[in-house]
């Protein structure tokens, strides 16, 4: 690394600063409108942190070296790390009781789309703040779609090449260039929030919860604004809205846009999105006829919660209708389990991811099949398409790294005194970027505002690590990386 | 598949069923001595046995097929499973109160070594039952340590043909042909089994336990004669004797060998027996200071239990001298990822074991470094060996699959009614071979007693996909296996 990448970096993650600063304006109006005094902390935090960003941005202003890979690692790790700060800022001040890291929890929670709480009383809090996490959130999500389109396959992080290698192979890329790309996608996304507010005001709830759930739920975060997420609203029609768009949101925005401008209804056939929907079905299924067979509820009201909360998981967003964990043995395995699987790449869902799962399974298969035939020449297939070894290697990495981490970071949330299902669902939750964890503390009915800050820090430490595919943050911390 | 390979299969296997109808005599010898009235069912049982074998044999006679892979995927799924059935039918007769699928449990729990349960009342129990299940496990050790020195490496299971090449590269291989190397096993696999009757016997066991114990721990199984274990001895100098022996029967038995055959200390410096005893050691440390820094031991007694405690789960004996689970959240969830890692290959010990964990991690760190320099060229190592991309493909496989294994099984398990930390701890230690699981009712301090059959032949399953290390039972069960 030398000076003049460093240089760069800042320069960039200032900009973002900017854009950060004037989001803080957004819920300062918002208090203001509803005569609360948190506008002036929002629009004081707005002015200061654009201030800094603004003078940080003119000092590193220079010309831009080439974007290199060493660049790309540190930039992303940079960048976190900024929105996390920034969005703690107001947090902190605003709320008035939390600390500092229970403010940085919940801001990483957000910008992670996470969507796990140390706030309680959200029924009684001050719009601005609710507001603030739920456009934290929702800025994350553009953060990481950007991040899996653009830079993740460039960085070859998780197999996450596949992708680019993908669109340029076949002359599928939907737009020449990235700012062209990147319009269309902002467009795509802001179109989708506002129709998905536009729905859940029809359906009854009210314009301010309507917009900030739209805001959580396209960026699959997952923050409400009421202690008991959408068990609130107890109105079936919000669960079917709600299913619909965080399943949306879990898929690749590439193929969103493609269909969208496109109109071409064959880029939905992508293998990844046709396992996801398979196990989110078969997953759907299986627990509705599980709960109504155990005489809990009828079958239709059986297949509403568990189409929301299986879609509320697997999208990795979070939101809870109900304790689900009361459903039995069958209902608690399979959220486990669950936790761990994601969406598909390009999407605001975070997990392990289908694609990888595809590919995995696809090396299981034609490793059996090698056994057999051990001469024979077999390819790893991803539909119509071949798997390159690398991509192979690269997806097999993500998932013993994936593995390794819920290991020891469980283990030191156990050293913090947790027991066992709390341990390893908080880290698994925290990785997975879903939000609710299992157990009495951290599960769907509670929240994570008793746990005290060296386990709120590890937690934090791990949604990041989650959110930028593990090795992306892993590389930076490598002597290698800093050397030559 | 024709009929050539399927009647030699069969043969090996009556061959196989000889040996253990003779083998049931010892028992009935035991049962005559002690005057128990089993001992009839024990001499019938051989004797009903031993003739249908002798029967088999003579009918399947003929000229052995050259051994394929493909006759080798069937006769060790064959062996297994005859294993399994005959070990069952004494325990079935003798024990008078189980079902036909809590003996056949029992047996396969033997067979596999893995020491789980569903007998109580251990201490009253007839002698030649107690022999019986010891004996089956000492049997089923040898048949391990046979199928990973020799017949896996030969099917290309789960990376294991690396250590193949490894003897065969250097010019290791302690011996030129099977025969003499399978002698020497026996009689190092028979002389540490008397070495450790012997020393328990010194250390206070009566001698039909000590000989029992001996049996059990150098199979690394953990079946013992008495309900509450090694915990029924309340002796320190036994713990220790136990800790040694259940982590030398976790090291390769090649490298045993050559050690005690050439007197070659530097054959122990084989990487994953250094990995191992890593863990090993820093688990125990770190399981001492716990519990010690808790205030509810001395550090003595404390680093005493950890690490008879500790070695009993990494070496998948599965013995306990008390519930660990009661020593707080960490041990706990120690426990719980120890259960998943095992010990060395070509040892009685099972789970994911050590040389997998050291590719894969090596595969690890290699590909971070590829992350920073793409085109460097990179090999992964192990000790100063090189990994081929085939082995790195099979640990990579066998690690994928033995996570959704769990996975699928733990569902299966929760669909059967149980909690999620019997069902995802009860599979895994089936899995794995290890005994004990967590919690309630399979924790250290119970047993598998309660459990119905649906449940007991789910976990019978995979404590046989486990033991024949998963791919070698899904091989058979694939349709192109039996075509062409």
């Amino acid at each position: 690394m030398n000076a003049t990448l460093l240089r760069s970096a800042f320069y960039i993650a200032a900009i973002c600063g900017i854009y950060l600063a004037a989001a803080m304006f957004v819920p300062a109006m918002v208090d203001l409108y509803y005569g609360n005094a948190d506008w002036q902390v929002f629009a004081l935090c707005g002015f200061m942190v654009g201030g800094t960003s603004a003078v940080t941005a003119v000092a590193m202003r220079g010309n831009p070296p080439p974007f290199s890979r060493r660049l790309g690692f540190f930039l992303v790790n940079l960048l976190w790390m900024t929105f996390a700060l920034v969005g703690a800022i107001p947090i902190y001040l605003a709320s008035g009781e939390l600390t500092f890291a229970q403010s940085l929890f919940e801001s990483v929670s957000a910008i992670t789309t996470t969507g796990s709480t140390v706030l309680t009383g959200l029924d009684q809090a001050a719009p601005g703040l609710l507001l603030w996490r739920s456009l934290l959130q929702w800025m994350g999500g553009i953060g990481i779609v950007a991040l899996g389109l653009f830079i993740l396959p460039f960085l070859r992080i998780g197999g996450m090449a596949f992708f680019k290698m993908e669109s340029s192979d076949t002359g599928d890329k939907p737009f020449a260039r990235m700012a062209s790309f990147t319009r269309a996608f902002l467009a795509i996304y802001l179109g989708i929030t506002l129709l998905c507010a536009i729905c859940y005001g029809f359906a009854g709830m009210s314009q301010f919860d309507a917009f900030n759930h739209a805001l959580t739920t396209v960026a699959t975060g997952g923050f409400s604004t009421h202690d008991a997420s959408f068990g609130y609203f107890d109105s079936p029609a919000l669960l079917w809205i709600s299913t619909f768009f965080m399943t949306l949101c879990s898929l690749p925005f590439s193929i969103l846009i493609l269909f969208v401008v496109r109109g071409r209804l064959d880029s939905l056939r992508d293998p990844q999105i046709m396992l996801f929907l398979t196990y989110l079905f078969v997953a759907v299924f299986l627990l509705s006829l599980y709960i109504s067979l155990n005489d809990q509820m009828d079958f239709l009201t059986a297949l509403t919660q568990s189409a929301f909360n299986v879609s509320s998981i697997l999208s990795t967003t979070g939101y809870a209708s109900t304790d689900y964990s009361q459903w039995g043995a069958f209902a608690v395995v399979l959220v486990f389990f669950l936790t761990f699987m994601g969406g598909c790449s390009g999407s605001t869902a975070g997990g392990i991811k289908s694609y990888r799962f595809l590919i995995l399974f696809n090396m299981l298969r034609t490793g059996m099949k090698k056994l057999i035939y051990p001469n024979a020449v077999y390819s790893i297939r991803y539909g119509r398409l071949s798997v390159d070894s690398e991509t192979q290697r690269a997806v097999s990495m993500f998932f013993t790294a994936y593995i390794l981490l819920w290991a020891f970071g469980s283990l030191g949330m156990s050293l913090l005194g947790y027991d066992l299902i709390t341990s390893t669902t908080a880290v698994l939750t925290a990785l997975s970027n879903v939000g609710p964890g299992l157990g009495d503390i951290i599960g769907p009915a509670g929240n994570f505002s008793t746990f005290a800050d060296p386990e709120l820090c590890l937690l934090a430490i791990m949604m990041l690590l989650g959110r930028l595919e593990i090795l992306t943050v892993v590389v930076v911390l490598m002597p290698m990386y800093w050397r030559g």
